[in-house]
């Protein structure tokens, strides 16, 4: 029997619907570089998903390579950006933020969440610092949706990050890779007008999300960020057939598939967990969205490999680690059920 | 009637075999980041086809960013890159090499070709300046086949530029955004093997030549560039879905693909250049690939630009201007017709 | 009564044998860039004193930039630079570090100090982690002697540091900023040699002990980085009357003059201590060397500072806070008098 | 008999009133990084001399560093700095301006000027080329006085070339490492009041004008760079020991000093042209400040270079090069009889 995977969400193609819109308008022509009107048909779709007429929508191809175009265009080259330890910029980007020029900027997280009081202590604390003109500035904040813990900031929390950083003038920028799955989730109450309202940047990703490939940065502040292609085109991310990522969100966008697509991941997740808990299992920590973080003994989880491809998140002590189920706008119930099945 | 398009050669999605193969290909689950199987395939068949059986093959999204990747990967930081002055990476890229830290070091061109003897008297110049140590080391060549003047290096140039690098221990690289349509050249004699074996690094352009993105880059030397996925990652240009390259450059080099993908587009070219010239048109130069130049008088041009869309290349006069024609492997023969007869 | 300084080890001008040197040779001419007999003499030197015969040495300007282009020098763009959270790179460098691409991975600290095993762990950590090729690498390693809490590395630690580095063959790089007053300190057991022995890289603190301005880069091997001269050059770090460094050092290295120079700063620092022991004051921490952080109740500390310029380091609480006292080789006595009666 | 020095003008140590200076103040305490009375009191001065009261002032050490320093801090990450194709920045800085991310967009130049409507035609050409967002932006001009082949720009000149940057909105920077040779010639007509008046930024030059070493950055519109200190600070380019710049400046800007200190350099320069010219020898180009380029047969070159150190400039034939002869503020007329006795 076929090995299953819940490995992670970027494990298919792209949702079938986005594959056979590649197809229909395969042979037509059209200007490059993004210009085309496939892509503006998609900027105007997510202008109107964000309630944001006048945002500057751009299309990048994958995340590191939104999150270090992003961050050098909002920073000037002696700032620096404050984000969780755990942020994927710090952690599991090689480095492409420092390549870039920038210092991180680390807070202690919860969860992968950091806090509205702590990112202003930092702030207050740069600035009363009589050798501040010896360190770094911070320059914006980074923050993601889900974050790497798979944890959502309620709205709540979304203010008062947004409010602390327009109080001091530091642009908020969020990290929507698995976006989706945080818009499909019944405990989240961040719509994505909401992030329009209070990031002055974010991106709405697509890679893990059903398309082939893709990232829509929205800028809701139409020239909030002078120059942006240029920008996009000296950090390699201008793709010459643009068309293929406005096609793609095009789809997305068209009768709020976006906040739709993630729900058969969220419906698997819970059944997963639901069963987990059922069974006696422990989690590393609660989730409410498409990745799940259970402990496991590892000997069990030894003989499970075999039969379930999952992600290693870290060893807790000598006999036990914590793993990480993904289901995605992919999953099946069958497999979901077989999964259940081994545990 | 619709306008026709010889803007360039990036206006269509991917070529349908292309598609057709996502399409079979999608609901499969595989690793992320080029570990899957359709990538291996992929890579393997490129061996085969450049006859290098060891070589490191890496998929990227577009021109300018491997240009950027190839190049930060091949210097140390104190080192430039020898390029024609029309070179694409000095030109057309918004300065992304130098984002990386690198200058461009200049050399004149004949239509976009630089020569052996050009670059081994500035690499000499360098080590006898007695202020060299103040300047900026050449650390690499980089040259384009076909060139941004849609010439073609002969294999005898290829050659001598080899072996002037290899006495100065510097690597070749050359950027193939267009390769198919060199391949596909009666008058070209380079073939993929003498890129194996001539240079130290060359890309294999995908965006241009049928895919609905990417470039394969390949290493000949096994272990040439040690750690490059780290590099690849660190600038933004590791795909999570590597797969989709992977799939695209399979097809491409499923039974010599590759190098047959041209000929449509350089048949066509070859039928324009024979009218225009048949017509009494000039060209700026000659070029044997899918890029045709040819000089028109500024008012025609402007009463052309509202049935065809032709590239702008440069002033030559007050009343004359170079513009660029150029045909894909998707040009029909039927739109060849209807520019013949406008012309 | 004029306000005693206590605030660093940087307030005056040169050692007066220092000036004297420099009125001397004024007039002679000499050549540009380092390349003058000023400079070999001063190499020679201290080849001579580090035990290091056919050392590479290198006359910078200052502390941040010493650091910037040696870890620029030492590592490939993808890797990063092991360092305490404390370390001077991390924190008060305005990320100059960063500004060269690279990340700085932080480790925890005894009051500056990181330990041979958590090095060690850290290196097997990236290795053995799975996604390492999407992390950072490390890539070498900083220490600073004295520690920015002007504690000490014993000859032990530093040997087991070194072995680590040696192990996981990744160079080791020691700031001496204040090395002269590590040298002076009676516990101190690690010579000019045993840097030589240890260190891929050291540099020696001319700005803080004693020079107008000027660091000796020491690198043991001869040819171990290569290039150095155009790297140095490339970070605007080449002065042209390189002599005016080098006479400094040809002075700070005749008849072991570097190795006593710190003598002042310790004894009136060791006066201060005791002094302040016996008076009931409480230290943040034990120091050995030329800096002393005491704690006081905030009230009192804000009477002193009237009197005497002291340094801030951090608040403990509402009512205490931790400030520093830094002696120098240029510290009189009767100012030590002065301050003592003062507490 | 001993070797004439005529290689460059950075061969002594510094102006004896500047030691003299230096020693008189020796023992004082100040504050670090350009905080103290005496860096205070110099760039009082400056202001003074520059007729601009509300300049920023800074203090650096060394040209290279100045230049990249200004030019990051002036530029966003995607411009590129206008500057001759034989600016110091473009050939013997060892690509540090390409470290910072930046490219330089070479100017045919005219004996090392550059012309106002050459700017102009550059800027207008990127903003009317359809692609410019794919080429690197103009964001402001770089320019020497007097320039690397010794020249001057007019008043005039200089008028025109600061209409266009200020009619295209970048800033202009002007490099003065030999400003005093410039400020001392009878034909020159730009004074420093009109450095301030016209350009953005520029830097006042010690190193070659009588310091140990130091430049001094005017920003005559108070805070044109805010953030000044961190982007020195970033670039390892703040000196602990700030004072010791401004104790030289402050003994420069004493008087009118600066303004003089370069007369013995323009009248022994003016000796030897004359005596070249009466003597039959042929120079490369006119220059009216402290450099000399001299045509010489290569054969009585070699036998000169016994007896006299001058500088090799380049080639012109099998049989002819061009040398340099610079003088100083500290040549002296018996030299100078010497070394036209040689001649």
């Amino acid at each position: 029997m076929k090995k299953l995977s819940f490995a992670s969400d970027y494990m298919e193609g792209a949702h079938p619907a986005i594959l056979q819109r590649l197809i229909e308008t395969n042979m037509e022509k059209t200007e490059g570089y993004g210009t085309d009107e496939f892509s503006e048909s998609a900027r105007n779709k997510i202008r109107a998903a964000c309630g944001a007429s006048q945002a500057d929508v751009y299309f990048l191809a994958g995340g590191t390579q939104t999150n270090a175009v992003i961050i050098d265009a909002l920073l000037r080259t002696y700032q620096g950006v404050i984000a969780a330890k755990s942020g994927h910029i710090n952690v599991h980007e090689a480095g492409a933020i420092e390549f870039g020029g920038h210092k991180i900027l680390e807070l202690e997280h919860n969860n992968g969440r950091i806090s509205a009081s702590n990112i202003e202590r930092y702030i207050r604390g740069y600035w009363q610092d009589e050798n501040h003109e010896h360190m770094v500035m911070p320059g914006m904040v980074y923050i993601s949706q889900p974050t790497e813990y798979g944890t959502l900031y309620s709205l709540k929390e979304l203010k008062e990050i947004s409010r602390v950083c327009r109080e001091n003038h530091i642009p908020l920028y969020l990290d929507g890779a698995r976006l989706a799955y945080a818009l499909a989730c019944p405990e989240n109450d961040v719509e994505l007008k909401d992030l329009a309202a209070l990031c002055d940047v974010f991106y709405i990703g697509g890679t893990k999300c059903g398309a082939l490939y893709g990232e829509a940065v929205v800028i809701p502040e139409h020239g909030f960020v002078p120059h942006m292609l240029t920008i996009i085109k000296q950090h390699g991310a201008l793709l010459a057939k643009g068309r293929i990522a406005g096609i793609q969100f095009d789809v997305l966008f068209s009768d709020g598939f976006y906040e739709k697509i993630g729900q058969t991941a969220i419906e698997t997740a819970d059944m997963i967990r639901r069963s987990l808990m059922e069974k006696g299992y422990q989690f590393a920590f609660h989730t409410p969205s498409n990745q799940i973080f259970v402990i496991l003994d590892k000997d069990r989880a030894a003989v499970l490999s075999e039969r379930i491809a999952m992600g290693f998140w870290e060893n807790i002590d000598d006999l036990h680690a914590v793993f990480r189920i993904a289901t995605s706008w992919a999953t099946e119930k069958e497999d979901v059920r077989r999964l259940i099945d081994c545990l």
